[in-house]
């Protein structure tokens, strides 16, 4: 027998895309464009010195250490500031954390951990597209429960618990990639009753919730009755603090802890050594809580800068919502309008977006648009929505 | 409908074991416990002065693009320093090049972009673990290849390829993990010519080939006549500069890089890049050959000590190889030894080393083990000798 020549794909790889993000991110590298699609971090913002400080610890004081090879679950260090930082809201031992390299491999690691080809996941309308990518290539079946500005709705999340069986709910309860919402206390009391009352496993991805510009924090589902331990949630140091470092860490009890560790053996051994040492040096040394309020403030004014000029030239029809944190607001730009078939447009206008449909598992609303407004300063959005009003005729 | 509570693992997870190897790790924390077991590097012999001044001139003059997000391929400096590396041997462009954390990310993405359920992978008898874990997580089924001292036997690889139609073979052509042993260049030529002939797609995994003590460097088998475009090769920086940075590096061709990049965005959207622009910068300023000479002046001592240590006291029925590089030796130990079994008498006598078995894909030896000699010095190799000696009643 004689194979045919060269590499046959994987089917799984027949249905996963190529991330739109990082398709569009790809396209702006060029200097003329103003993007609000990325959930990039302004690197003017970046405590670059105290990384560096961090980093020449490592190196001058731990460097046999940060240069080997290590266990998988984390450097204790690191696992123990992350603890510290999580017990805030929810009681947490160091040996409850998986360091991951970023919440990206975090999604990967939960979804290979449960999910089987077929299993469904119960995703937020519209949701997190990476997470979409990393559960899609573990086999699994996404499906969509409605949603309101609130994040799910618990009788569409019970109808769908009973229909699917879902082998978990994934949900980003804290200003949503890409939405901006947050669910309230209320509603996540009703989706965590739920939860506990059909056993239903959640994963908390938790990536913005420290990056609150506007009222107060809302507790972690995570942390109500009974959920702890049905509970992964995930964090991560790439909105606070640096995603250059590639850090993001999982808590979770029990066996699926094991599952999670023997995954990330598979997957890498175990997250780089020198960046795990840094970012604990970083938190045990540094006032992180003092940093993401310089951050807040230029955020807020970002947002507002975003959200008060577009609303000031919008067409009636169209509407933005005003997120109280994170990096990301919702346009709705009406009936008939397809951000996707204007991109082309808006990128010869000199300004990139992300359109909204790429984040519906199913039904897509053709008609939004994701925009990140951390990247630029106040004054460059003001540019770029001058050049988003040309590209639709505002 | 009621879910059991609680998460339910996925089916993968049914086969796929925890590494034995990371196991026998945790237990050896000890001091007291000189260990063979682990391929790990002797720290002393890192250039951290070197990577302390690449990591401080990254943090001082890219820190702003260190610390933040950056393409999925790997960063264009790095690309470059391991595409010049490579053509040494094989012309490479730096856009054949995919960054990953590490060998075992590799690993992982070139099953996941080829591998279906019940997909079967060729691999040597015996062969590395970590690859057989990676594998089997995206389902493959592994059959081994009948080897000898010198790797596959191309006879029987023929008749496999005939039976299996295998996805692709897995070959660690120069001192291999576990064995040490190194395919010459006649069965190089023979391999090369079966794979071309049946198409069938080659993973040359390659991370100790520039740890070279003894006679003369063997072209890899991607540098083959037809070969270039149906292997992925597979470097590392663990072995030659240090694991703990998890710098990794696959060279391929054409459709399956695209499939790479899709796998990489899922698992992790990109490697650190603090650690990709240090090695980049380490690659540029420093000199790597000249550290590989003192390295393998240093491991060609430590390998005679422990062979010729070993070849003094072994029982008549059992033998050592003296492999020509790497980080590993393969023991024989005869009809009627377990290996597996005297572990626990070795750990209590204060010496580590790794069973055969494990590395077998099917009908183990348990006669056999792996010993590393990197880790020690010739003193303390000689004393690990004579707890061994003391374990198995030498």
């Amino acid at each position: 027998m004689v194979n045919t020549p060269g590499f046959r794909l994987s089917a799984r790889f027949a249905d996963v895309k190529s991330s739109p993000v990082r398709d569009i991110q790809a396209v702006i590298g060029r200097d003329d464009i103003i993007t609000f699609a990325g959930g990039i971090p302004d690197a003017d913002l970046f405590e670059a010195d105290d990384f560096a400080a961090a980093f020449d610890y490592v190196l001058t004081h731990q460097a046999k250490r940060a240069l080997q090879y290590a266990s998988t679950p984390g450097e204790p260090e690191l696992r123990e500031q992350v603890a510290l930082r999580l017990a805030r809201q929810l009681p947490t031992h160091p040996d409850q954390i998986q360091v991951t390299s970023g919440s990206q491999e975090g999604l990967f690691l939960v979804g290979m951990a449960l999910l089987d080809a077929g299993d469904v996941v119960l995703v937020e309308q519209p949701t997190y597209l990476a997470a979409v990518q990393a559960f899609s290539l573990a086999g699994a079946r996404l499906v969509s429960v409605p949603s309101d500005e609130h994040g799910v709705l618990p009788d569409a999340l019970a109808a769908a618990i009973a229909e699917h069986d879902p082998k978990f709910v994934y949900l980003v309860p804290n200003f949503q990639n890409p939405t901006g919402r947050t669910m309230p206390l209320e509603r996540r009391r009703q989706v965590a009753e739920l939860l506990v009352q059909t056993g239903t496993p959640l994963l908390e991805d938790d990536p913005y919730g420290e990056l609150r510009f506007d009222g107060e924090p809302v507790p972690p589902l995570a942390s109500l009755p009974g959920m702890a331990g049905q509970t992964v949630i995930q964090n991560s140091a790439s909105k606070t603090m640096a995603p250059g470092v590639r850090i993001g860490w999982l808590r979770a009890e029990g066996d699926i802890l094991r599952a999670l560790e023997i995954g990330k053996q598979a997957v890498g051994l175990q997250t780089a050594v020198t960046d795990q040492l840094a970012v604990a040096r970083y938190l045990a040394t540094c006032d992180l809580d003092a940093h993401i309020v310089k951050v807040a403030a230029a955020y807020r004014e970002r947002r507002d800068a975003m959200v008060d000029g577009l609303r000031a030239i919008l067409p009636s029809q169209a509407s933005v919502n005003r997120p109280e944190g994170g990096m990301f607001l919702w346009a709705e730009l009406g009936e008939g309008v397809d951000t996707a078939a204007v991109l082309p447009r808006a990128l010869e206008c000199g300004v990139a977006y992300v359109p909204g449909w790429p984040f519906y598992a199913a039904d897509p609303d053709h008609s939004t648009m994701r925009l990140s407004y951390v990247t630029n300063t106040p004054a460059v959005i003001a540019t770029g929505i001058e050049r988003l009003a040309r590209a639709f005729g505002w």
